[in-house]
């Protein structure tokens, strides 16, 4: 059951359960000569951190990343960089009313059956927390896209639960908790997440990520192909339940003469294709949006079983985010830097 | 830019170009013992062939597979099954016009990027002739999955363009060549579909796919989860540009009370999971949706570059699918095979 | 028990049967745009081939290769190159009487109780023959290897059983079937294996490989070392039974002083490393030994059982080596050569 | 530049460098439900670490192995475990003196190349110190192959220079800082060392490595052979120079009557095989012996160049073991662990 390692040239290697000691990755493959801080890597933690708002978890954790490896003087030396997040607010005693029932929705059931035993402090290694490791690997892949070519990678919500919101400017994103395009509206978001808590219950969102100034050329023409791949890390981020890459699911109803690209010599006059074409990028801009399932954890009670496959009523306090795409975005951007930076290792390999 | 294989205990490594002498595949870690005949694999062919309707191309291949190795006396011997496809109906003259030119919507533009050469007779290794192998080795994955799992996929269209196809039953998929789970519906689609080529225009299509039987545990928690190699793999199909799973992009409205599925003593009550939690999954049926794009090969004229950059208006002829999407269930099932045979491999592996 | 590829962005995919329709493999991985016609293969199977000594065995096989797809109008287009090697002279019927039986020193004992079924005509997948694939892969990467960075990579026999062969020139390898570097021993040689032959007993040989104008820098600090890479590809050849680097075996009773090269702004003053140091290359000649054990298949009378586990006498008639290192030169030049090739793409994608 | 793990199910991935923060190793695929503390690596790695005789590296590590995920309970969950050794006694000032300079026979010239920067403090990711997590992870492999099969993994040094030490008996082994399999030997091999540790200068090695118990069919036909996986993992080991199994380099002399094993019913007649034919494992004990090359940090002054490609004179003061192959016996097990492991888990996916 290996398989939490990410990428074919720079893998990333991801380690650790929510509530155990320390959780973190190893990096391999990250080119040599670029310099690298732990407060690189910081700043891109903060963006996930829980706490920072009301609308997630109250769980406080700092999230203090540190390098234990693969710097010398500053500078990348081109061996495996070892990432360290010790984990602080263990409060395991929440989680022991539901040892042996299985939330619904909730990866408690499949754990248990997949390795006859879990670890279910705060979810032990399905908790979204697991996802910080990547966001830090993220952090020195992004940093190397940017410094190398340009490349930059955003995202924001684009919905939240049955508010739609419509983009209005990227510099509205870094202004509010829900990572909203569009300061307008984000009262009437903190409004639906006020009752929505009060409820107990929680909600779904829908996420949009872009990548500019992607090289042309990544990806290979079967199997080894960049939406293939950029599909793979986003279904594989917790929670999310469908993805789609430039016009997805409207594709279904479009006619070949409306979805087709046209090109001019001055560059593509759409992009229904999100940025791909045959599987390889085109050189426009990526564009990918993932749906993301409601929290399973609820307050709200529930019809489940326990592990003697007895009736139960499941009912979860601890501490939520009532809605787990608020604290996605970052997250999905990094995914999305890991497959560039993967690929573009790979392309420059086949350059002359 | 290896990149052509799939899998990592049962792998498939393609080959071929759509009008070169031959394509084919390697698979490589099919368990010993099973009996295998070449009809075992050309049924499943015979069902995603070229030019046996007129919705589809009119392309005359009769898609034969011939078995060079990995069998003895009828059974498997537990090494490489190289499978062969000889070309037959190679047209070359119909692209010459179009190889300095671009398609809109076409891997053309990327190819001539990312190799510096290309292969323009069909497509090159960018045409859909390339999920035949993909479809010939899933026929090898079926059939292990159903004689020692008792494993079923089925997939079927659920849409078509505008037209929503409502299941009615099974027993329907087989008797149109839409693979419409609904016969009755059939005749308005031959109906689209005649108007669609008079107008030298393509159109998209929505494809469910279904495993049922699935074991409980396949999948790992974090990156080789079995949602995220899903997603890989129907990303990966020609003309895919979403994927979904269970609820898939419905769960972004959906609350928490809604989604999570309730788990009685006799089982679940629902699957917006789509089988999946934590991406291992859980018993329950395993739901895929796939958007297809329209076909970018159009008789419509369309404005392109060349390869000198030189504005020039495109029109396709040759003989092309003008929905893709007709001949994608077989490909979609065949692909979920391969994702289940491996994760099942894998679990096996770590079974007591 | 997938396992039949080799390399990380140069990847070979072997398969077939000694005695089944064909053999072969999939490259994949191959850089765009190097001419490539049939040929450039053909000479290097040549150069293994059965029949064109007395001293090998007397199988007829023209190894006839064919380029199945991945070129166009003459060159590689960087997209997987299938080649096939149609079996020829198939004498199923030598093998029957030993297909209850295990030949001592052969794998028929080891594949019977790892796949519970095997092929037995010629020995299956264990046969020798298999290192075609192997040496027709390694011709396109010598080529590739030789056009774009001028690297050589030779061997030659340096030890037949108890004779030693003292390197005269390099000239002297092609005018002898036993690719031995010194024309004047090569009558020793014969008569050695005439009288070998007529006992019907076989014999191990020592085999060089040289590879010269090696860039610095292949290989990874832990594990994927260029020398581990090597001694994988080398042990994993038929018949080896030990690899040696540089100084290799003699290394432990050399101290310090003698054993590390030194260097002078000229350059190394020795080549004890075998031109790796931390597993990384050095620039220096990278010199291999392989040690090649004796045939199996004896006309001599061994000791064994059958699957019931019963004594038998074992006595192979067919045709066979009497000394499988004689055409193993070759196929450990392709092995070097597959390995080199694929550490200088993975090196590419981080220069600068 | 990725290239740190190893294993395709139970994955090994080292990080660290000899003076950086933290050495240590990231395991994915340990089966879930074994006990498994610290204590049960420590008791491996005290085996393996510095200081513990006058015949060693003094530098003062006391190797302290923390787990930092993957168990709960006592127990193995089946998720990552994450090994980490802070490192305690950094002398980087022993090493300024030779940043500049390349010592022969060491890794410095060819890391300098490869990265264009490299971390000199004890060599940095060079350093045999990088073979502690190897230590550790084949702790928690060799206690798995003990509980679930019965596999016995034991080495001892066979030759010190030109010392040949006759095997005696297992019991001495652990009985002296050699791993001498023959304790009346051990003053003479102390009055070796004394004298060398004077001269300056340093002494290769051998070392022989046995597993008893191995089941029949670990490995593959072609390229993912057992040879081939522990020829790859032996060869990259630190200073390791030849690898050889069975009869190895003896094998060229012997005749086929001779080398090829017979089989009774009761079992072998003799293991030349050394436990592998065809690639397979046989049953039979597996042996392998390794070539370990003279420490190339030696106090005697060498001729060398610096990075202005000016002509210096080297001699290494810090702290060293005057052989590398006294520590390496532990380590060598630690290795063949690891690869029966992974062949295990292969074989069981296969198993019916």
């Amino acid at each position: 059951m290996s398989g939490s390692s990410l990428g074919k040239l720079f893998t990333v290697s991801n380690f650790g359960e929510s509530h155990g000691k320390a959780i973190g990755c190893v990096i391999d493959g990250c080119p040599a000569g670029m310099s690298l801080t732990e407060s690189d890597i910081q700043q891109e933690l903060d963006r996930r951190k829980p706490g920072t708002s009301r609308h997630v978890t109250q769980r406080q954790e700092p999230d203090t990343v540190k390098i234990l490896s693969g710097i010398y003087e500053g500078k990348t030396t081109g061996t495996p960089i070892a990432l360290l997040i010790e984990n602080q607010d263990q409060r395991s005693k929440d989680y022991n009313n539901i040892t042996q029932s299985f939330r619904p929705g909730h990866a408690d059931f499949t754990y248990w059956h997949k390795f006859g035993i879990r670890d279910p402090r705060g979810g032990g290694r399905s908790s979204a927390r697991l996802t910080a490791p990547t966001v830090a690997a993220g952090a020195v892949a992004k940093k190397w896209l940017k410094e190398q070519y340009g490349i930059q990678i955003r995202g924001y919500m684009s919905q939240l639960g049955p508010i739609h919101i419509p983009f209005k400017q990227w510099e509205d994103v870094p202004t509010n908790p829900f990572f909203a395009p569009n300061a307008e509206i984000v009262p009437e978001l903190e409004r639906y997440m006020d009752a929505l808590r009060k409820e107990g219950d929680s909600i779904g969102a829908r996420i949009e990520v872009v990548a500019e100034n992607v090289p042309i050329g990544l990806g290979e023409p079967i199997y080894d192909r960049l939406d293939a791949d950029i599909a793979y890390v986003m279904m594989g981020l917790n929670a999310v339940k469908g993805v789609s890459i430039g016009a997805g699911f409207e594709s279904i109803a479009q006619k070949g003469s409306e979805h087709g690209d046209e090109i001019t010599p001055e560059g593509f006059l759409s992009n229904h294709a999100g940025g791909i074409l045959g599987g390889i990028s085109s050189g426009q801009d990526i564009t990918v949006s993932l749906a993301i399932k409601p929290t399973s954890s609820i307050r709200i009670e529930r019809r489940s079983i326990n592990t003697d496959n007895e009736p139960v009523m499941v009912q979860t306090l601890g501490r939520h985010d009532p809605c787990v795409g608020i604290r996605a975005t970052p997250i999905a951007e990094a995914l999305l830097a890991l497959v560039l930076i993967d690929h573009i290792l790979i392309q420059r390999a086949y350059q002359t």
